[in-house]
């Protein structure tokens, strides 16, 4: 439970003069890397997974003594990150991410003859990419942000969260010699340290895009400064979540130890210190578990949080949060010495809540939740409807139930970006239908998800070719195939498979 | 050539308390709005365009003496207008453009068991539109951004633009009626006047998103007030394009004279104020087109301008360029009384267009256009690189170039969201494949359309359901298919086609 010192000096931050060079490089890389064919660019990915999967070694020590995470937790890290990155490369390899549309010539359109238009989505250029520090692999330098911007084309500029600035810079070098032995054009990934350099890369004309995971202050401030560029662009900001869970007295009566169990085990995973953490149980009035939740929560053993940010953070809220009046501790917890926090479990009602949502319905990072007790459904449906977007939204209900979940799914339907029923919103799956996003303040753009292949979409933009002849077109949208690309190397036309 | 004096009074400016109302009708309806099915969303739409269809030749005057524009091309322009109405009916018709996604659950997967997710996309919420003054029916009331919104499912609160209140007010009437009459909830349209009332709007909490087509300056501060809100939401602006036209010296020996009228006739249609109107067009130094070019801008009478700000605007900005050293003036043209304004036509080289690039790469609302010469293949490429975001770019070229046009088509892709071959930017078709859109300042948001069925995609945002059974599920979602839906008829559960 003591945090180890490190033999290997601390990364320093990058320079200005650092900054203009690894911008400068992602500028030249965007266009040979946008040229690159899509068997060619799914190589990449496969090189870096491949890569990562054989530093296992190497990254998890270094991981696990700068964030304080399990052995266990960060290898299925690992593992997960390159599955991310093969799941790109899968994706890219046949060019159906490229949307290819094709609307024949019509002479005879009632508004006119019309040319014939084909579209296709290009990269929108350098990408920035902010690490975060609650996943050192899967949300840092080659997470789900790094992966579906390379996969779209674009070059990743990639600043690495002072949390693990080791780890952050072991695997960017690991990355960049995959990259550079794969024959990626120089300049496609680099990576920088330091808020100063973070910011002054989020105002420079050469990035075209931003990702961001962190918290709502951090990422509010960074969106802001998007947002004001004399050239806006696109800022995929994920700020913060609750992630409340509904349980109906049917799920009480027919299971509610296995829920309290379960919910204590979600909500203290990784100390915490999940985006998908649910901040808040409602549970019927007199549910009768409140013994059960104390028993469980007190099980859970004193964990290290990531770095003394989270951990002042944690401390801070839990003290804002016990402070309100009508909120109740089941489990005092709180944090310790050394980083080290314990759960902490608190009750309140709907009422106190309504009456104290400025406070209450705000994230508190770490391994702390709130029961809230409903009276009837139309408590719990004004509750559900005080929520802002979420990423997640739970409910546990029995089959008789039906009628009254479904009206509560609706409610949460236009608060959340995941609707789950009778499980956990902590795990998330890296799949095509997946969709971690939400409104804000769970993100700045709700229109996109952060993890599953669909994030690629936010990398990319349509262009149209309207009237272009065949030899002028870019190859994804040739109608008459051309030779077969070279197996793996890059090709010095566009070119791209057919959607 | 005179303004003429309407009997009827013009309509007042929207008040704080009437904008209270519109937009708490607006919220009302969202939720039954979203819930219909998709036939009875596109037999909204359909109504929609019966109701304008119906009503031509009481809309057309009012346009004709509000706008100034002649009547065929009013005409033309309603048309359009219930041409796209129907086609964004068809699309929702069999919801394909929920986008439904469903990954089964997989036990084995390499990151342990996975649950069962399905996606799908559903409505933003209320969208607040800006109409535009160039387009008094395709881009206003009833136009694209009113149409993708309605077919997507949500509540349209509709700013009328001051150049045509009348016509505003009035179609605003009928789309209201038609509404009703096909049985949308109340509120799924209102209509507003008045710069105060579009700005509170746009900073109120019940609007969950924005379009807007007009000027970079109006267009940048509605923008700037979309992202600083306490939750911001996304803004879908239009804001300003110069499309510029490059032909090769293949181009001008071949069909030099047809090419000079054809720009003539593109530059100069509907007095310029188109935002696809071509800004510059790239010549060889010795084109020898001149006298053509001269001949035929002088050719063009006047017309009347569609309002007052516009014809001012062309003013300042026709005195701005022909002030910069360097530009020479081939045909002076320029505003007139009552409106009107001259086609006027200036000549320029590469290197002053770099140097006051400032100026120059500005657009002129208007009837004016630049010609520029180029020396070489590298000037050309140097001033394809000066450019900002544009809504299009046009080569002309012969087959022999295809090589050295390749590349300029390869510099343009990353700065415009059209690219055309041999033809010309004005004329914008309403097709699945159309992309209008293009980085900053062509438009505030370069992943979209505002032209075409994709427009939809701005106001749909995913939800993923996980571990959902079927009687949870939205009825788009399901595996089993109940009950056909009444036809024509509004459901009282949420429902929707399979993708």
């Amino acid at each position: 439970m003591t945090t180890t010192t490190t033999t290997s000096p601390l990364p320093a931050d990058t320079t200005a003069t650092e900054l203009d060079s690894v911008l400068d490089a992602a500028a030249r890389a965007a266009a040979p890397l946008a040229d690159l064919g899509p068997r060619a660019r799914s190589g990449l990915l496969t090189a870096v997974a491949d890569a990562l999967d054989a530093a296992g070694d190497e990254l998890v020590p270094i991981a696990k003594e700068e964030s304080g995470l399990p052995e266990p937790r960060l290898r299925g890290e690992l593992l997960r990150t390159t599955v991310q990155l093969r799941a790109f490369a899968t994706l890219v390899a046949d060019g159906g991410h490229l949307g290819v549309t094709i609307d024949p010539a019509d002479p005879d359109s009632p508004l006119g003859p019309r040319p014939e238009l084909r579209r296709m989505l290009v990269p929108l250029g350098p990408v920035l990419v902010f690490a975060a520090s609650n996943f050192p692999f899967a949300f840092s330098v080659a997470g789900g942000d790094t992966a579906s911007a390379l996969a779209a084309g674009c070059p990743v500029v990639l600043k690495g969260h002072p949390g693990h600035p080791r780890l952050s810079r072991r695997t960017a070098e690991i990355v960049t010699d995959a990259l550079r032995a794969a024959g990626a054009p120089d300049g496609t990934f680099g990576h920088i340290l330091g808020l100063e350099a973070g910011t002054q890369a989020l105002r420079d004309p050469r990035i075209a895009a931003a990702a961001f995971t962190g918290s709502p202050t951090a990422g509010r401030a960074l969106f802001d400064i998007a947002c004001s560029r004399p050239t806006p662009i696109p800022f995929y900001g994920e700020l913060g979540s609750l992630n409340p869970v509904f349980a109906t007295e049917g799920t009480v009566a027919a299971r509610g130890a296995a829920l309290a169990q379960d919910y204590v085990a979600s909500f203290t995973l990784g100390s915490g210190q999940f985006c998908t953490k649910p901040g808040l149980l409602f549970l019927p009035r007199d549910h009768g578990l409140e013994d059960t939740l104390v028993q469980a929560t007190r099980d859970v053993p004193a964990a290290r949080m990531l770095h003394p940010g989270v951990h002042e953070g944690f401390r801070a809220r839990h003290a804002e949060l016990t402070a309100v009046p009508g909120v109740r501790t089941l489990v005092q917890g709180g944090t310790g010495e050394d980083l080290t926090a314990t759960p902490s479990l608190l009750a309140t009602d709907v009422p106190t809540l309504l009456r104290h949502r400025d406070v209450l319905l705000q994230e508190a990072f770490g391994p702390l939740s709130v029961v809230v007790t409903y009276e009837d459904e139309r408590e719990l449906r004004a509750a559900a409807e005080a929520f802002d977007g979420n990423l997640t939204a739970t409910v546990h209900s029995e089959p008789p139930e039906a009628d009254a979940v479904r009206s509560l799914l609706t409610v949460l339907a236009t608060r959340a970006g995941r609707l789950i029923h009778n499980g956990w919103p902590t795990g998330v799956a890296v799949t095509s239908a997946m969709h971690h996003g939400g409104p804000y303040p769970a993100t700045t753009a709700p229109l996109h998800t952060a993890v599953g292949t669909s994030a690629i979409t936010r990398f990319l933009r349509p262009v149209a070719y309207q009237g272009m002849p065949e030899e002028l077109l870019p190859e994804a949208l040739r109608t008459t195939p051309t030779e077969p690309e070279p197996g793996g190397a890059e090709s010095a036309s566009p070119s791209g498979g057919r959607g």
